[in-house]
Formats: C-alpha cells, sequence, structure tokens
C-alpha cells in the first residue's frame, strides 16, 4: 500500500506540502493512518514541472523517506507549479528506483496507489499487450509502471479517461481469465504539465482512501496560522490519499469509482466505468 | 529507539532468528511491540563468530532490514555460535554504516538500545575522555559508539561490568554537570567471542525491556514443533530486547539495574551500580 | 564491460579471490587492463555454494565493489569450494541489484561479460520468447539476465551446451531481421553447483578474453610463497576473464568461438556453434 | 584525490558544468586526467544558493556521480548563480552522506582536494582544538570537515584568507610534532553566498592543480557553439580542479601557495603564508 499527492496551483515550495503539513506525507512515511500497512519505508519518489521548462524532474529514491536527507534539500530549496509525490509500501516487486513512483514518460507522470492481483500470473499478457514501440521503454518489475504503458499503448495522450477505463477493462478480463476474481485495486494520479487526472476504483468496489481539496480559500480561513497557504492562488488544488492533518476540514472523498479532472477552467468529477474489449489478452 | 538480540550455542543458521521466530527481530523492524517507536528502519547490523576464525564478521545496512535481500542470503548460509544482531531507530544521528550497530573493535562487539540525553552538549567532554590510542577508531557520530569507546577506555577487555559502570558513572557525572537530569537510558549486550555481557540500567531507573531464555530444555518442550530448536545445545542461550513471538513462555525480563552474563560454567545475574570517580570531565 | 571469475575446488574463503590476489577481481573494478572500460564500478555479485546447503547464496551490490565494506566482510568470512563472482560496467541499464550478476534460478548462477547491441530494439521478441512459465522470474532488465532465461527456455538445465547454441542462434537471427550486424558479444560463466560452463564467442568472432587454469599444480610451484594456494586441491579450477596478477604464468586463453566445462572426470573444450532455427522471433 | 568547481556569475542550470563540458566534473569523476587517482567514485556532492533563499543547499551522494540518476535530474532542473562541486576519491575514510563534500556551516560552504598527512595520529589534537560551540557539528570523520571546523573556529566568518593560514599553519605545527614531514596538502575552495575564496597549498609545496578562468568573453570567444555560455554575464567566474574539456584555452592556473578572491569589485590574486603559533596543539 501506498500513499500519494498531487498538487496545481501557484508555485510553492515542494517541502511545503511534503514536510511542513502536520500529517505530511512524509510522515505518512512512518505513520500512516488510513492504510493496510502503516510503513510506507519502500522507497519514495517526487515528480515535478518547472516554469519554464518543459519535461518534469524526477527524484526516486530507495532509502525510506523520512531518512533522506537529499529529498530535504531539494524539497526545500525547489517550487513548482506543479508537482506529484508517492511513498510506497511494495507489494512484492524489488526496492529500486525504477520501481519507485511517479513513473515518467515524456511529459506526463503518473503515480499509483493499489496492485494488480496475481501479478505474476498475468504479467506476460499485459507486457505482450504493451505497444511495441513503448516496450523498450519498462525499466522496472512493478505492476504500476505496467500499468502505465498499457494507459499509454491505450491512448492515455489523447483522452485519459477512457485510456484509463480500457486498461483497466483489458486487466479485468486477462485476470479474470486466469482465474483472479478481482483483479485491480486502485487509485491513480497523471498529468501531462497542465491536468491533473485522479482515478479511484476496484474490482470489488473497495477502494482505497482518496481525498481532494477544491477550495483553497476555505482552508486558508480554516488555517490562518499557515502563511504560505495564505499566499497560494485560489486556484490551487491538492489531491492526497490521507487527508494532511493539520488541513482537516477541507477534504472531500472522490466516490467510489470515479475521476476528476483538474484543469484550467472548471473542475470535473465523473463516474469511471471500465471498458471492455472482449478480446483483450489475445495481445 | 532499538532492538537488538544476543545468541549463545550450538552454531544456528542466522535467519533461525533474524526470520523465522513468528515475532522475529526482522519483523520487529516494522512492528515493534513494546518500544517508543514501532519502527525500526534507520540500520541493522549483525557481528558473528566462526567456529574457526578469530575476529568476528559484521555486516551494517543503511535499509531496513526488511528490505535488504543481501542480508536474506547471508543469514540463509552463514551459521554461528555466537552472534548479536540489532536494528536501529536512529534518535538523531546520520543513518549510515558507521553509525550501525555492532560496533567492533578487535574482537569485541557491542550492541546498545537506548541513548545519551542532550549528547550533543556533552559529546566533546566524553570525546576527550576516550583514551588517545582509541579515539582514531571512532567512525560514527552515534552516542552508542562513544559509550564503548568509554567503556573500553576504562578497561572493558580486562573486567567489563566494572568498565561499564565506570563508564556510566562518567557519562552521568559530565550530563549532571551539564544539566541534564537522566543522562542515560541503555540496554547494552556485549561479547568477547566467549562470553555475553548484558545490561539493563537508566538514570530514571525505567530502562527498555530485556529478556533472556536460560533453558533451552524448556523451550524445547513447549515448542517442538521448531525443528532447529531440537537441535540446538542445552547450553544455548537468547538474549532480547522484546520476546520473539513465537517462543513465548520461555523468557525472563531482566531486572531494572542489573546485568547477566553468559559465560562457561555458570551464568550469572547481579545488580548494576554506577561507579563515579568525583573527576570525570577533566579528560 | 565486465569481469568475472569462477572458482571449482577445495573449499576456499571468497576473499582468497576477491581480493588477495595482486590483480584480484576488486582491484580490476577501479584498474581492468584489458577491458573496453577501465573503470567497472557499476555494481558487483558473487554467487556461492555452501558444503551442505543446495541452493547457492547470492550478494549483490550497487556499490563500487572497492567501496563495498560488506563484501570485504562476507568475502573473509564464507568458505565455498564452488563460486561465481562478477564486476559489472553498466552498457546503458540500470544500476540496481536485479540487474547485478549473478542471476539465479533455482540451483544454476549465470554471469555475462558482453552486451546484445541494440538490445531495446529487440527485446520485446526476446521476452515473448522466454517461457511463459518462467516470464515473472525476470525481474531486472539487463539483456544478460534475458539471455539467462532465453537459455532456460531453450533447455539449460538439461543440455548446458546446446541450449546456450541455441539462445545464442535465437538472438543472432533476430537481430538481424531488425538489421544489427553483430548482434551479440559474450563471455559466458554457467553453474548448477558440480559443473562449471564458460564460453567465449561473439558474432563478430573477437570476443572479450578469457581465461582457465587447469593445473593447480602448476600454479603452486610458480607461487610458493602464496599458502592458501598450498593447500586447495590439485582439481581446483579458475575461469577468469583477465588474469589474476600474481598468478601469471598459469593462464590459458580459452580460444575464439568455444567453451569448456569443469566437471567431475575429465574437462573438456570444444568448439561453439550457434544453433539457427528459421523461425525464432515468431514469438 | 578528489576533483572540484566553483561557479559564480549569471544563474545557469548546474549541469551546464557538471555534465554537458566535454570533459565535464562527472566526466573526471571516471577519467581524470591530472589526478593521483583516475577514478573519483567515492561520493560526491554540489551546494548551491538560489536567488531568493538565504541557506544554501546541498546535494550528497555515495555513489559514484556517473550512475546517480537522481543528480542528473536535479541538475537539469536547478539553475543558481553560485555553486560548488565535488567528486570525492577516499583517501581512506567511510564512503558516507556526512564526508560528503561541500561541507556547509550554517551559510557557508567547503569542498577540498587532498589530504591531512597521517590524520589518524592528529585527528585527536586537531578535534580538541576546534571550537567547543562548533564540535557536535562535525558529523562526519573525513580530514577535509575537520580542517573546515578548524577554520570556522580561527575566524572563518570574519577573515577567511587569516583564519586558513592559521589553520594550515596550526595543523602543520601539530602534525610536525607527531613526526609527519609533510602535514597537508590541499586545493580549498569555500564561499560564504557572496564572494568564493580558493586556496592552493601543501608542506611540500608541489600542491594538487587548480585554475581559474577569469574573463568570460574570452571564453566565449573561442566556443561560439556553446549557446548558454553566451549567455552567462560578463563577471562569470569557474575555479576548477581540472581544466573542463571543451573550454581550453581559457584557464589559468592559480600558482603554488597562493589563493584568489572572487567577488564583488576587482578579483585578487595574492600569496599564501601559513600562520604559526607557537602552541597550536595544547588544544
Amino acid at each position: 500500500m501506498c500513499r500519494w499527492l498531487a498538487y496545481s496551483g501557484s508555485p510553492i515550495l515542494l517541502e511545503e506540502l511534503l514536510y511542513k503539513p502536520e500529517h505530511s506525507l512524509i510522515d505518512q512515511s512512518r505513520h500512516a493512518r488510513m492504510g493496510v500497512e502503516t510503513t510506507n519505508g519502500d522507497g519514495f519518489g517526487v515528480g515535478w514541472y518547472d516554469a519554464d521548462i518543459d519535461a518534469p524532474a524526477v527524484y526516486h529514491s530507495i532509502e525510506p523517506a523520512w531518512n533522506d536527507r537529499n529529498l530535504r534539500e531539494v524539497a526545500s530549496h525547489v517550487e513548482s507549479p506543479l508537482f506529484l509525490a508517492h511513498i510506497r509500501a511494495s507489494t512484492g516487486t524489488a526496492v529500486q528506483q525504477t520501481n519507485c513512483h511517479p513513473f515518467r514518460h515524456e511529459n506526463w507522470l503518473w503515480v499509483h496507489n493499489g496492485l494488480v492481483r496475481d501479478f505474476h500470473l498475468i504479467k506476460r499478457d499485459l507486457a505482450l499487450a504493451v505497444d511495441e514501440s513503448l516496450f523498450p521503454y519498462m525499466e522496472g518489475s512493478a505492476d504500476s509502471e505496467m500499468l502505465f504503458y498499457l494507459a499509454l499503448t491505450f491512448g492515455l495522450e489523447e483522452d485519459p479517461p477512457t485510456a484509463v477505463e480500457r486498461m483497466v477493462g483489458f486487466v479485468e478480463e486477462v485476470g479474470h481469465r486466469r482465474g483472479t476474481e478481482d483483479p485491480i485495486q486502485m487509485t491513480l494520479g497523471m498529468t501531462d504539465g497542465k491536468s491533473i487526472w485522479a482515478f479511484r476504483y476496484s474490482s470489488e468496489r473497495d477502494s482505497r482512501s482518496l481525498f481532494y481539496s477544491t477550495d483553497v480559500r476555505t482552508v486558508r480561513k480554516l488555517h490562518p496560522e499557515r502563511e504560505r497557504l495564505q499566499e497560494v492562488s485560489d486556484e490551487s488544488r491538492f489531491i492526497v490519499s490521507e487527508p494532511l492533518g493539520d488541513l482537516t476540514g477541507a477534504w472531500n472523498e472522490v466516490p467510489e469509482s470515479s475521476y476528476g479532472v483538474i484543469q484550467e477552467g472548471e473542475d470535473e468529477l465523473r463516474p469511471f466505468q471500465p471498458i471492455y474489449s472482449g478480446n483483450g489478452a489475445q495481445g
């Protein structure tokens, strides 16, 4: 089980969300409250966009996040208007940088909390379905990376919700054929550097927690003592696996089987429905 | 807060105590029950003696113990008649191999659970008291290593209980002079490759937990299903910060302010009393 | 470019070959003489068999070998009658434990020096040819691991030379079809815990160096000052990428396009010839 | 032996000096040309100042610099008007983050190439001379860190050249008393975030190489193809252990036993002369 967060808004130091909140993401790495596991010590990652550089940077650590001095340094000196961060509790695959989230492909970043059940049984079927041109870019062994490359194969860059619905449908088809009852459990976050999409779904309809904060103005009023919050822009948005402790009162749960989009213009929240092809695992 | 164990007896694979017991040391690294901290993810170490090589080997890891694949390999292939193992939860100093226990000096090994309070205030006073010839061998920055070198300075190799009593008395004197009420909290384990000494003491007389198992015959009867236990010799002894889960019924608490010796001949359990010199910090 | 060695004979401490020789493997990690790269600092591994435990142990390090303190400890305390060691200079894939040699599958170990050219172009074709039951065991992203699983697919456990000849033939067929002139460059070492097979081959017939030492009696006479060598059994054998410096005079080059077997009974040295199937890449 | 560089000027991405030049610092980590050792694989560090944050950030890595993916990411996204970078070849002390340069104290950064000879013999004498209030801040075991804290003790923050001259005089006095002929070998770089001081000195008057680039206008003309160089300000300055390969023609050697200051207003180059106190090691 993992934890992640996404931020979009006026540029802030990474540490404002990673370290400073009372129940910050780094704190959650040792003491998660809502998870299956209380310890998320199997790697950390953050990916961020700069104001003036197109490609996002990623920082992947295999140390427990709470011990990573470089992370603390980077987080206290790097400002970003859009970033994803992730703490990992491995469900079996190796603890190595290439298994750390966010996964990156060109200008896209991807984080996942959850798992593909019986992954070893269907790993090959899934791998064969990845587009030939994308196959060599998979570097790690995590189910989460495989989901990303499947989504890219199914058109993530053109239409993220449809691509994810097709990806999930495909994974469920393959899993069911191999005899796995509930093949997928997930919350997903992804971005192209402009919008953020967040999904909450599981085959058993009992998905990991996910929350969003729509209105910074409300949060600010609740927390007048948090200086930097007073300065972030009104459009700033947060999505988190677990509410940051000292910002309670400002969180809304993403409903079961739905997804949201944070974007220029109106944000959206919609139902999520896997798309089944009927021939997914031909590969 | 940390956790440690010591074993002496017929040679067994390290994994028999590190991994296999239900509430094993490696399991405690993620889920300690009796500690201040539930996570001991800031480094691991094991030091062992071979049947035919005099100097002990040490293996120090800065990864959380539960993720260390090399440790698992080594533990399942190395047999030893005498070893100390330790999982670390840092009280502030850096997570690096030179701060991992067991500390080694020649044929001695040393593990510590606890801390020197306000260590930064008295670190220099303590360092100056370390024997000049030993000073360059201190490689790390942990209070635990400093205690070891002070004990060596006070004659550990000749008379361990007296050396530790002098060391503790000295640390308390220095701490009190700097205004620290309860300067030291500790359980200590140490060995010269033949005997094992274990101490339980704290300035506030409220010391970390420590347990010993005196009679393997009893343990065997309680756990007939544990094959390897049936094979260990009658003289085999365990000392642990926290009972190994599936060997309950076989543990005795080391009393507050006392120490024990596991040795050829009769084992001993005696009261512990710091020795004050009255001029400790002249250095 | 990498370096490796294999040892079979009476049990010796790993350090006897890893550290003690003048131009030892660890020394080669910083100062290789015969290679394309002088530095092999991208990971290290050793796999060894014990006298009384069937499965081999592996130790994989992503630190440069010359800095790995744990390796030095393990090497000076572990004795083995049969081991493979490897220092890595990455040809592009990530430096992570799952890319470190020796690769292990059940009781087999595998090391490789060389590369699959344009690996990213044919990685998918090769992956699809791996037996379905073996596919989930591939953990890393290195070409060397893929070669191992292909060889297992082609019957390594029954007939190693034929399996390797089929594997190489397959890789060449796939590579040629993708337009790569000389798809494979390799020396390979592998063992099932009893015999050792060593191959030297490259598509361009200009293979990396490989040497073997057939007669310990000769080596002993040349180096009377090396105590431990005096004690190893007459049947002891070494295979090395690069002669260990202070054992010169005792090395024979493995001829281009050939392989050798170290086994109970007579050792063998035979020509190597890829086997082409004509339909390799159908996958 | 190590390598370092310092940059001051208009803000540039770290990668412009760490990775992009033909004989860049990262390249030197594997293939130094002018050093005693060709491999500097025992750690890396960079410390940088931001336009708008006072305290410098430091990034310390114990992986070889050429393998550090996080470093590559950070270097391609962080811009700085003033930074120091360092690649380490250990002269004996442990490879750990707390031994990586640049060392930092408040707003100061410090890098060192060279060594204190027979450091283990005089380590205690040097440590005792460190100001009591500074003592607890020393985290590592490297001679280079000790030199930094001695210089701070001798007034680095008020008058850097005098403090370094007193520090060097002191180390030579202590070393000579212990029978070491040539106690110190060094090039040093340090900064308070505004000016940079660079020293070249050794007891034997045969110091490690050090170069500076005074006139970016000249460098620009020599390298019209390097876009970013065209954009850096006229006041930009570089100091390097070894000329960056593709900027040849623009380097001046810092003379033996001298130091330079890069500062607002006129830069300076002056002779360096240790100051002897006659009672250094009383401590």
